[in-house]
């Protein structure tokens, strides 16, 4: 019904000729107002106080309280039936933080212990105040990567192992503090700046750098490089051939082998998922039983040694903010934060959309800078949800943030009471462990995917990835960024001008390169502008639109139409301007005039027309004349005013 | 005739119920095309081989020879009607560029003679190369400006002088150099991100700087600040206020006022431009005779001196590729450059616009360029097309580049016999000409207009202002610069989305805060996205359109139809899409299926289609029930579909 009434009045209201629609200004709204939406679009796109109006104060104040510790959302109607796959989840993913953490703690070249340290505080943090209901909270292989190298840069974790643990206590707390902020402040639109195809090669180039890391344990070799990038590390690999023990790396091997059969296995069949879950603990506990049976640290395999018992000592005495290294710790902490923030937000996202919630991305960069800035003074050092972890928790049904609170208690009770345990874990293992974990960043089909799509987008990918081996991980990932920036302002120099044509039958206008059936009319050449113009793209735009003119000649050989009388500038795609695109419709219509040519605008939205109202006092664009609500109106009412004219030559 | 048949043939087909136009996907290109396409497009937008297309190879030949010397285009219909206009225009440039060669010079702490080898030799080169007709090429305040103060950063030019002097010409090459490149390398584009609003506020400033630098001559201090900016060129003026002597003030005072007249009556009346024109070098006529007469040079008044005679000596032995002062050199002719070759683009652009003819900016970029490195050889500092002198070089009626050659041959008579005449020319009148020169540069009304269309653009000129008032010439370029691209990634992060609604009695959607009269239809939410969609704006798009979709409430009561049944998006202003848009579109469908919502795609241009061709291989993006090429047409074939299930509840 509705359809055909709407269509019905439409074709009547075309039947009388030349009705148009007035293309009217917009609503008056005062500088402030404008200011006002436009601070709100910036910081508050997802309008997160929403829910408050129209509540009552006391309402008001619960639901403020929920919207600081979401615990208070789940907490009260929490079951003993979600308990029990909670329970189930946090020993699962325990057994997996437990081996990863001390091997994270290495990567980063800290302590072991300072990795479990950092597996029992976080998640508790993130368990009150987080979003997520699948995140599982630990140190992860890239961040450890990041801080080991840049901190690496001017201390040596060998020779002063304090000053070391200071600093990276110390830029634990500005990554969080750098998290909390741009969560407060509501910029966490800055993350964005890191696409998809960024990640992917990022990622995939740290899994390389890191399994490299891993050929010293591996291997078994005492004097490894410092660097981190591919040659160099190749190089002192075989310039030290003469360190390879067999023993270690017949052991490697095997693990290896093991641990990567395991990933395979629960890779394809989900359900067992618990195989690559268990895997590490159990090539651990193995392990090391092999090297106390056969006293296999006398036979040139390296293990970890003594570890301190006890749960995690204060360290906000640690932090330092003064001296030489300030400089490199706030940096080092604005990258690790980024980075662990980047992965976090992303794993969030991803298991949020999978089970259809809502995670608010500002809220979750708050969680996650709090729960650094408390690590940092619990001796922590910089943790993120980890997305390998998540998803083990989320295939092991966890259910809430309480699988995190199980986990850190079952970190606790190892802290507690297991750590001579490990005396006798070798370093080989540890490796073997980490190599696995890592071997899942690296994502092929995405990568061949990206290919596919977008041609750019795969060259900035192959940036990120080889900066990342060959010249350091931060230089890496700043060339990925400002290429992907450099695109976008490119993309905005060269903004898209099609040339329309009209589908014949119809008063739709379509490009003429794209739809074939699509037919160009005498005497008007009819452009539309894809994109906001600015200063960065007048000069093109300008030097474009004459050269569409000189190129004009239609195709029929009509002599009287073959002539250009108009030119119809469709706006719709124009969604701002500034004073240099104001600029460009005066140059562009005196430019007409010398020609003889109608510059015609169609359907400019309402910036455009505010903007163009203000700078022309003599209200040229503003004519009805050259103003036009669609593109059919303006063709129709010229093209019957151009019939008469040529009747008459 | 013509308008009503397509109309007849647009209502009939109407009549025809649910008859929709297919989106077809567009004609395939290979990935080679496209490529070409874009770079061409990116590099070529003006297509400058166009005129050689399908010529026989001998007019090839021509044409190519008068693509790289304009002069060959209009060298050899040039008549003797011409020249008279032209010698006129030449010889007033003449008397105006002597003074403020000498004078500029100055500014740039060289030599005086530097200034007057700067209006010999350029533009004879500029008159072979050079596309613009009105342009007077010369030394120019600004980049004098800046050449002087960053060149005085690290050497003294009053000490050692041959060394400030080799640098000063070694920087000339680099600007040349760069500039020539930018052109070759069809880079013109870079200085687009040179606003007008940062350009106004940027010369304003610079003016102000300028006119500071003049209070030394024009007070006659002896001992001046090195420093360029406000706040210490004021503390030494009044510091120092024992060494100002009254006859330098006096003198000084009523040439400005003077000249200052000249200027007033040559705005109000433009056929006087000879009186500005000719005042510089009457005054330092006068000033010379006064001095002369009363041997003022013994009562305070500074003097230029004895200047050697003959014309240009060589000086690429100057120029030095190696040392210590590389880097700044290389700094201070990328500068410069920029800065002259951007006042030179734009005053021949003007002038173009004014006489309706084209220059072609990467052309030019080459001729300023190619003038510049031969400068640098022939002892001359870096120079471009001066916008105050090409002025009156237009009003005085230059019809070609012969009025330049004119001037450099008057300039050289100059060189040859009349240096001696300056020996008792007084500093104080050199500034004088200085200020009354770059007060013009100082535009109210430009601002004003930057104020009234757009507020960011003003916050970014006063930026460019301060920056270069209180901190230095180009750290507020650089400011200003990084404030306009900041803009630009804040639109893209920021895209428009507008809720569209449909204006009674016709299929035409419009945005429903902009026209009031627009109606939404219950059971539709219609939103048209109005940018480009990549890696920096899923996210902010995504939160978007599920705010739009939680708010969504039709006015209607009708309770069948008061829930969301389809979300159309309107892509009609989506020039482009990266990786990251596309699985902005799958995670929206899966949104969408979740809330029992569906997702129309409207009009999507055709680069979008095959990305999401690519990306999809269940199609289902490309299934025509989600696919439709205008608004109207989605609605009514998905409306009625609607009424029939309504109807059945």
């Amino acid at each position: 019904m509705e359809a055909n009434a709407s269509k019905n009045m439409h074709s009547h209201c075309l039947e009388i000729t030349m009705e148009v629609h007035k293309v009217v200004p917009p609503p008056h709204r005062s500088t402030i107002q404008k200011l006002k939406t436009k601070l709100k679009e910036i910081f508050f796109p997802d309008d997160p106080l929403r829910q408050f109006k129209g509540q009552p104060l006391k309402r008001k104040l619960i639901l403020g309280a929920q919207y600081v510790f979401p615990i208070l959302q789940w907490g009260p109607n929490y079951s003993l039936k979600l308990f029990k796959s909670d329970i189930v989840s946090g020993l699962t993913i325990a057994s997996l933080a437990i081996p990863q953490g001390i091997s994270y703690a290495k990567l980063a070249n800290l302590p072991p212990i300072v990795g479990l340290y950092s597996s029992f505080v976080p998640p508790l943090v993130y368990a009150v105040l987080g979003s997520s209901r699948d995140l599982a909270v630990g140190p992860v292989s890239i961040a450890s990567l990041v801080m080991g190298s840049m901190l690496r840069q001017e201390v040596s974790p060998s020779k002063d192992q304090v000053l070391f643990l200071q600093l990276a206590f110390t830029s634990t707390f500005f990554a969080g503090l750098f998290q909390a902020s741009l969560g407060l402040l509501r910029l966490g639109f800055i993350i964005d700046f890191l696409s998809k195809a960024i990640l992917i090669g990022f990622m995939a180039g740290a899994a390389i750098i890191v399994s490299l890391q891993q050929l010293k344990s591996l291997l078994g070799i005492t004097h490894f490089t410092k660097q981190m990038d591919l040659v160099s590390v190749m190089t002192s690999v075989f310039h030290n051939t003469h360190e390879w023990s067999w023993q270690t790396i017949l052991m490697g091997f095997c693990f290896l082998v093991l641990l990567l059969l395991a990933r395979h296995v629960s890779m394809r069949k989900p359900k067992l998922f618990w195989v690559s879950a268990g895997a590490p603990l159990v090539s651990v506990i193995i392990s090391t039983l092999l090297v106390f049976a056969f006293k296999a640290q006398n036979h040139g395999i390296s293990v970890i040694g003594k570890l301190q018992e006890g749960l995690n000592p204060p360290s906000w005495n640690m932090l330092q903010f003064h001296g030489t290294h300030l400089g490199l710790v706030i940096k080092t902490g604005l990258i690790t934060g980024i980075l662990s923030l980047t992965e976090g937000i992303a794993v969030g996202r991803t298991f949020a959309t999978l089970k259809n919630y809502q995670v608010d991305g500002n809220k979750e960069m708050i969680a996650i800078g709090f729960m650094n800035i408390v690590g940092s003074s619990t001796s922590c050092y910089v943790t993120t949800g980890a997305f390998s972890r998540s998803a083990v928790n989320h295939n092991a049904g966890a259910k809430t943030a309480v699988s995190n609170i199980v986990m850190s208690v079952t970190v606790m009770v190892t802290l507690l009471f297991l750590m001579p345990l490990f005396q006798y874990t070798p370093n080989v293992v540890l490796g073997a462990i980490i190599v696995t974990a890592v071997v899942g960043l690296i994502d092929i089909p995405a990568a061949y995917l990206i290919w596919k799509i977008d041609k750019f987008d795969f060259i900035i990918m192959l940036c990120a990835f080889f900066g990342v081996i060959f010249i350091s991980v931060q230089d890496g990932l700043a060339i990925a960024v400002a290429l992907s920036i450099f695109k976008i302002l490119l993309q905005v120099t060269r903004p898209k001008t099609v040339m329309l044509g009209n589908i014949p039958g119809t008063d739709i206008y379509r490009d003429l390169h794209h739809y074939k059936e699509a037919v160009r009319l005498p005497g008007f050449l009819i452009l539309s502008i894809e994109a906001p113009i600015n200063f960065a793209n007048i000069t093109y735009l300008n030097e474009r639109i004459l050269r569409w003119i000189e190129e004009y000649e239609p195709e029929d050989n009509i002599k009287t139409h073959s002539s250009l009388r108009f030119l119809i500038l469709d706006m719709s795609a124009v969604s701002t301007i500034d004073t240099s695109g104001v600029s460009l419709f005066k140059d562009l219509r005196k430019a007409m005039e010398n020609k003889g040519v109608e510059l015609v605008l169609v359907n400019p939205l309402a910036e455009v027309i505010e903007k163009l109202q203000k700078a022309d006092v003599a209200h040229e664009f503003t004519r009805p004349e050259n103003l036009y609500l669609t593109v059919g109106e303006a063709v129709a009412s010229h093209s019957s005013a151009m019939k008469v004219q040529s009747s008459s030559m």
